[in-house]
C-alpha cells in the first residue's frame, strides 16, 4: 500500500522512521491481529471455533499461500519478457499479493459474526476481484498519468522491468478488465442489506474512479 | 539468531538470499506458526479453547509487549552511556526481545498439551532463565573471546555502543549472574518426569558451557 500512502502525499512509514522501525511495526501490527481477533474481550459473544477458523484464514492469506508467496513470485518475476509470460502468471501474483490479504480481512469479519457459508464466499470473492481491480488500475495509472498526477514516479513499472497489465494485454484490454472486475465486486452485494453494503461498494467505485 | 548461525559458520538467510527474501521467510514462517497451532490436523486431540489462549501466548510474545517492544526500546538505547541507565532497562530488553519467544515456544506446547497451570509457570520461568542467560552469555562472549574463536567479531558490541551486561555490571558479576540463572533454570524441572526433561536441561547447560 506503499504507493497509495505516496499518492496521497503522506511519505511512508519507511521514510519517516527507518526501515528498521517500519519492518518491526509491521511484525507488531501482524501479532496485534491474531492477539486482537482471540482476545478474551470477545469470548463472550465468538465461539472458539469461530475465532480458530479467522485465524487460519488470516495466517493462510499471509503465508506462502498468500501474501508472501505472491511477493516472492513477484520479485522473482522481475525483468521477465512479457511474452514469454501469460495472464495467468499476473493474475497469480496479484491474487496472492494483494488479493489473498483483502479476503482475509473481509472473510474473517464474516467468520466472527457468524454469518452462512454463502455470504462468506460471496465477500471473498467482492475481496478477489476488488483486490485484482486495484492492481489493474494501479498498473493503467502508472503509464497514463504524470508524475505529478501520481504523486509519485509515472512509468516506474516500465523501469523496473515489472509485468504489468498493459504491458501483457494492452491498454484498451486492461480497462475493459477493470471494468469487468468492478461489475463482479458489485454483483456480490446481492441479497446484503444495501444500506450495510454501502461502504463495500464504495470502496470499490473508489478504486475503479481513482485517478492517482 | 544471526550470531549463533554464524558462529557454527553458516551464512544468515540475509546473506544468502537476500535481505528482501529473508524478511518474506521470517513472515512466512510466522504466519505458519498460527496456521500450524490451529490447523484442523490437531483439532481431534486439542480443544479450540486451548488453541485460542496457544495464539494469544504466541501473538502477546511477538508483538510490543514482547519482541518487537524489547527490540525497539534496544534500537533506541545504542549509544546510551552506561551510568545513565539500570539494569532493569537491559533486563527489560532482553526479557522481551530474547526471552519472551522462547518463553512463548515452552509454554504453547504445555497449553496444546493440556498441562496444569503449575507446569506452565514452571516451563515460563525455564525459558524466561534460559533466554537471559543466552545474553548475558553471549555478552560475556563478546568481550572475552577473539574473533576467531566466535565466528563473528569480538567487541563488536563495544564497538557498536551497546549496552551489555559486561559494561553494566563486569565481567565478574556477569558471569555470576549466567550462574545464577542457570540454577533457577535447571530448578523448573523438579516435578516433571526426568527422562522427558532431558532436552530442556541440555539445552539450558550448552547455552551455559558454550565457548562460540
Amino acid at each position: 500500500m506503499d504507493n497509495a500512502d505516496l499518492r496521497r502525499g503522506k511519505p511512508t512509514n519507511h521514510k519517516v522512521f527507518g526501515e528498521d522501525m517500519a519492518v518491526l511495526a509491521g511484525d507488531a501490527l501482524f501479532a496485534l491481529a491474531f492477539e486482537h481477533m482471540t482476545a478474551l474481550s470477545i469470548a463472550l459473544v465468538v465461539s472458539p471455533e469461530r475465532k480458530i477458523r479467522a485465524v487460519i484464514e488470516l495466517a493462510k492469506a499471509i503465508g506462502t499461500k498468500g501474501l508472501v508467496g505472491g511477493q516472492v513470485i513477484d520479485l522473482c518475476s522481475e525483468g521477465l519478457d512479457p511474452n514469454d509470460v501469460g495472464l495467468e502468471h499476473l493474475e497469480f501474483i496479484h491474487l496472492h499479493k494483494t488479493a489473498a490479504l483483502l479476503e482475509a480481512v473481509a472473510v474473517v469479519g464474516a467468520i466472527l459474526g457468524g454469518r452462512t457459508e454463502e455470504e462468506i464466499e460471496k465477500l471473498r470473492k467482492y475481496a478477489r476481484c476488488t483486490g485484482l481491480m486495484f492492481q489493474v488500475v494501479d498498473d493503467v495509472l502508472d503509464v497514463t498519468k504524470s508524475t505529478d498526477e501520481l504523486g509519485t514516479s509515472a512509468g516506474k513499472d516500465v523501469i523496473a522491468g515489472k509485468l504489468t497489465y498493459p504491458r501483457l494485454i494492452g491498454l484498451e484490454r486492461s480497462r475493459e478488465l477493470a471494468e469487468k472486475l468492478s461489475k463482479e465486486a458489485d454483483e456480490q452485494h446481492i441479497g446484503f442489506d444495501p444500506n450495510k453494503a454501502v461502504p463495500l461498494v464504495a470502496l470499490a467505485s473508489y478504486i475503479t474512479g481513482r485517478h492517482n
